[in-house]
């Protein structure tokens, strides 16, 4: 197939970009560097089946030649109000990609009667109050909040990707994607697993919020990108949700980090915040499961092992 | 003021352009005549106040001259799955009026320093678990839904009101408008009023499902415009709901219709039916009459008899 990909030079698009292209498809990145990075798609600049364009897909998409399949990847997704390529920094960029980014996406996949599969999160369920959440579950999110900027423009993407597949027939699927972690993540990101590993290397003591008795789920890049090239290959056209669910309190994440690192410099505890990470959210795995086959395989310390050498190349560690 | 109303031709937008035409205001309309009709402001065409461009505002919304205030009021709204102007039959164009649409405005809201009115809905709420509903109360829609196309549209567009207001600073308002009816709404909307006047001005026995035990709310048109001009002159950024608390039994609805036209018909149960006017939604307007000094004052006798005599017309009884 001839794969464009929106969002080829952030985390996730690169990934699927190189999963694909390992898969015998020929890729077009698409990507206009607010929060992809070129060293992200450095590697693929000699593949002959590996082309690129620099462009905001919320103003234009169209590519020469046939195009079989869509994935839109383009958004902002940090949620650390720090980070200048965080949605609370780009509020209405966030909007666009997701309205007139989802829009063109599913003009282009109309008239080229192409495949479309769109990125969407777990951040459609906002502060949930079902767990683990299943795909039927409404979610709770405030349209006015600070947040929203994120979930509504997913949630609207979602709706827009339904409607074009009712309405006029387009072959759509919806991935709802969890706390990912590994290679190429964002080290300002914000989250819990950039921050610890940061200090693990450096060889700092990790800090841990409140008890650390509150729990979290991640799930590995490798994983997440084989899940989501499964639904591709799929007739799927309800949301799925894809993430690992084994739930892990935040302690014993920080222990496995130092663990695996070799950190011997401990943890230390501080008070819990208000403002980051507030959400406990898990998915319900049970359609990935039986839709497609699909589970997680790379436990936590095999991640985190895997990932340490980006951290170290881009902390100058090498 | 000089005000921009998007849908000016719409059974809202009609009314509001008589209202502040009647405050002293030059209202420019602007509409596609998608679901709105050109005899609603038919009485305005010599007023010198009034002027009118036909257009789709997802496309192009730019007018010459200064704007002081837009209202965004253009958008597919029946829930009726048989109308061809409503939102099943429209999906895409409903999602385009809630994302580009609002864009649009705000757009020119922020160029021109104009004030942002939104007109969202109860149906954000979407089936709602909490009764009656405030506007603090996250809602209940699946993003998935066929209803969605509405429910997460304007959704979208009260965030991206929000993130205009938060980041560009842009005076803004919202307003959650709850059902309404009076003189020039869609005959063939497909709710509860509507059908039931027909009925009676017909002589017909009028259609209650069920046992009519379950409830409605519904706001007289002058209440509701009354409402949305004071929040138009407010400085409230935050969604406030405006419509009538009072809650009646569909059959004491049916009766109050046979009563104030005369007919003598009677009435006539059948099943339930599970597509249509599923949802019981009833507004806590506390936020209205604390910010605002509203509430409306229009029973529903009172409202139903000004309604008659545009009914009358339509059906061609006069």
């Amino acid at each position: 197939m001839r794969i464009l990909i929106t969002g080829a030079a952030g985390f996730l698009g690169s990934h699927l970009s190189d999963h694909l292209l390992a898969d015998g498809h020929e890729v077009i990145g698409m990507d206009n560097f607010v929060t992809g990075s070129p060293d992200n798609i450095a590697h693929l600049a000699g593949s002959e089946n590996f082309s690129f364009y620099k462009r905001d897909v919320s103003n234009y998409i169209f590519v020469p030649g046939k195009v079989d399949a869509i994935l839109h990847f383009a958004s902002p997704a940090s949620p650390n109000p720090q980070s200048k390529s965080g949605f609370f920094n780009l509020p209405i960029q966030t909007m666009k990609a997701g309205a007139l980014g989802t829009h063109n996406c599913l003009g282009l996949a109309r008239v080229q009667n192409a495949k479309f599969l769109l990125a969407s999160t777990s951040e459609i369920y906002g502060d949930p109050e079902v767990h683990p959440q299943v795909e039927t579950y409404a979610g709770n999110v405030d349209p006015t909040g600070t947040r929203a900027v994120y979930d509504e423009a997913k949630r609207f993407a979602e709706s827009l990707t339904m409607a074009y597949h009712r309405f006029h027939n387009v072959n759509t699927s919806i991935v709802r994607i969890f706390n990912t972690y590994g290679p190429r993540m964002d080290l300002e990101d914000g989250r819990a697993i950039p921050n610890l590993l940061k200090q693990a290397l450096l060889g700092q003591p990790l800090t841990v919020y409140g008890d650390g008795q509150q729990t979290r789920s991640f799930c590995f890049v490798d994983d997440l990108v084989n899940g989501i090239v499964k639904l591709l290959y799929s007739e799927e056209h309800f949301p799925v949700n894809i993430g690992n669910p084994v739930e892990m309190s935040m302690l014993h994440f920080a222990e496995t980090i130092n663990k695996v690192t070799g950190n011997t410099a401990g943890i230390v505890f501080e008070d819990a915040r208000s403002a980051r990470d507030p959400q406990r959210r898990q998915p319900d795995i049970t359609r990935a499961h039986d839709i497609l086959n699909w589970e997680p395989k790379i436990d936590l310390e095999e991640g985190v092992r895997r990932t340490i050498p980006f951290f170290k190349e881009k902390l100058g560690l090498v």
